[in-house]
C-alpha cells in the first residue's frame, strides 16, 4: 500500500534526506511511502506565476495514486498543523481512505493557542479558546480517528521533539501497519 | 442547494446573529446556508471527554448532507486560515463537492508567514518562506480553484476587513451561484 507523506517536511533544509528516511522507516512496516519531494527546488526559488499551480497538480495526482495517508501535524506558522497538510488530511477522509498522523509537539493546542493569540492578535479582537485537551482543532484528531482508527500519535513521554525527528513518525508508521493488517 | 458555511465564524462573541446573517445572504443568491453554530455554546464552557467527538461527528454530518462549501479563509490562529475549516475543505475537494472560499485578509501569505515566524519561531530552526503571491499555502487556493473554479474571493480594494465583515463573504456567494448557474 502506498503511503502519502504529507507534511511541511518539503520545507526542511535537508528535506532529501528527511524523506528518504521516511520512506526507509515506512518500507521496514510494509508499507511504500510518497514524499511530495520533488517540489522542493521549485519552492525554494521564486517561481513564474503558473508553478504553484503544476506543483498542485502534481501533489493531487500522487495523492490519488497514494491508498493512504501519513501526516505530519507538527504545529507550523501558527498554533495549527501546516495548512496544506490540513486540506490533504481532509481530501484523504472525503475519499474514504484511511487517515493517520502524528506531532513531534507535546503541548495543547489551548496552550498553543493562546500564546499564539498573545503573540499575534487575530483579527477577532477577542475570542474564547475552546479547551478540549487536544493537540489541534477538534476537526484534527477527528479526521484521524474516524478516517484510520488511531489518535494522532504524540511523544509518549510528553517531550517535544526537534520538528525533523522521526521517532514519533516510527511509532505511528508502526501502528497504522498494524491497524491496516500490514504486520 | 445546501452550502456548507465553514469558518471560524463560530468563535465569535456574536456567532449567532453572523450566521443568520450569512444565512439571509445565501438566500438571496438561491442558497441554503448551513452553519455548524449549534456547537457554540458547547463550545464555549469546558466540556467533558466526549463533547469534541459529539461535535465532530454533527459537523462531518452536517458537511455530508450539504452539497457545497463556502469556507471563511480568513487567517486564524497563525498564518494560515482555521485548521478545522481547511480540512473541511479537504474533505469537500475529496468528495468533488464544489469548493468556495473567501478572506478578509488582504497581505499575502508570504508577508504572514515571515511576521509568524519572526513572533512565534516553529519547531524548525529556520525555513525558506515560499512566495508565489498567494493568500495561503498553495493547497488552499489550489483546493478552491479545482473545486469550485474560481480563486479565493479577496477584497478588490486591498484593504483587510475586521473578521465579521460580510461584503467579501456576499461577493463570494454571489460567484458561487453564478458559478453553480443559480443566477
Amino acid at each position: 500500500m502506498k503511503a502519502y507523506l504529507a507534511g511541511p517536511d518539503v520545507f526542511l533544509p535537508n528535506a532529501a534526506q528527511n524523506a528518504a528516511a521516511k520512506i526507509k522507516i515506512c518500507a521496514a512496516h510494509g508499507l511504500i511511502g510518497k514524499a511530495p519531494l520533488e517540489d522542493v527546488t521549485q519552492i525554494s526559488t521564486s517561481p513564474p506565476a503558473d508553478m504553484w499551480r503544476a506543483i498542485f497538480r502534481k501533489d493531487i495526482e500522487m495523492m490519488e495514486a497514494c491508498d493512504l495517508i501519513i501526516a505530519n501535524l507538527t504545529p507550523f506558522r501558527g498554533a495549527s498543523a501546516d495548512a496544506g497538510t490540513l486540506v490533504e488530511l481532509g481530501w484523504f477522509l472525503g475519499r474514504q481512505k484511511p487517515v493517520f498522523g502524528y506531532s513531534n509537539c507535546a503541548t495543547l493546542f489551548s496552550e498553543r493557542s493562546q500564546a499564539q493569540q498573545a503573540a499575534v492578535p487575530d483579527l477577532i479582537a477577542s475570542v474564547a479558546v475552546e479547551d478540549f485537551g487536544l493537540p489541534d482543532n477538534l476537526m484534527v484528531p477527528g479526521a484521524v480517528e474516524l478516517g484510520g482508527g488511531l489518535s494522532i500519535t504524540l511523544p509518549p513521554d510528553g517531550l517535544t521533539r526537534p520538528f525533523d525527528a522521526l521517532d514519533i513518525f516510527e511509532i505511528c508508521v508502526a501502528q497504522a501497519a498494524r491497524r491496516l493488517g500490514l504486520t
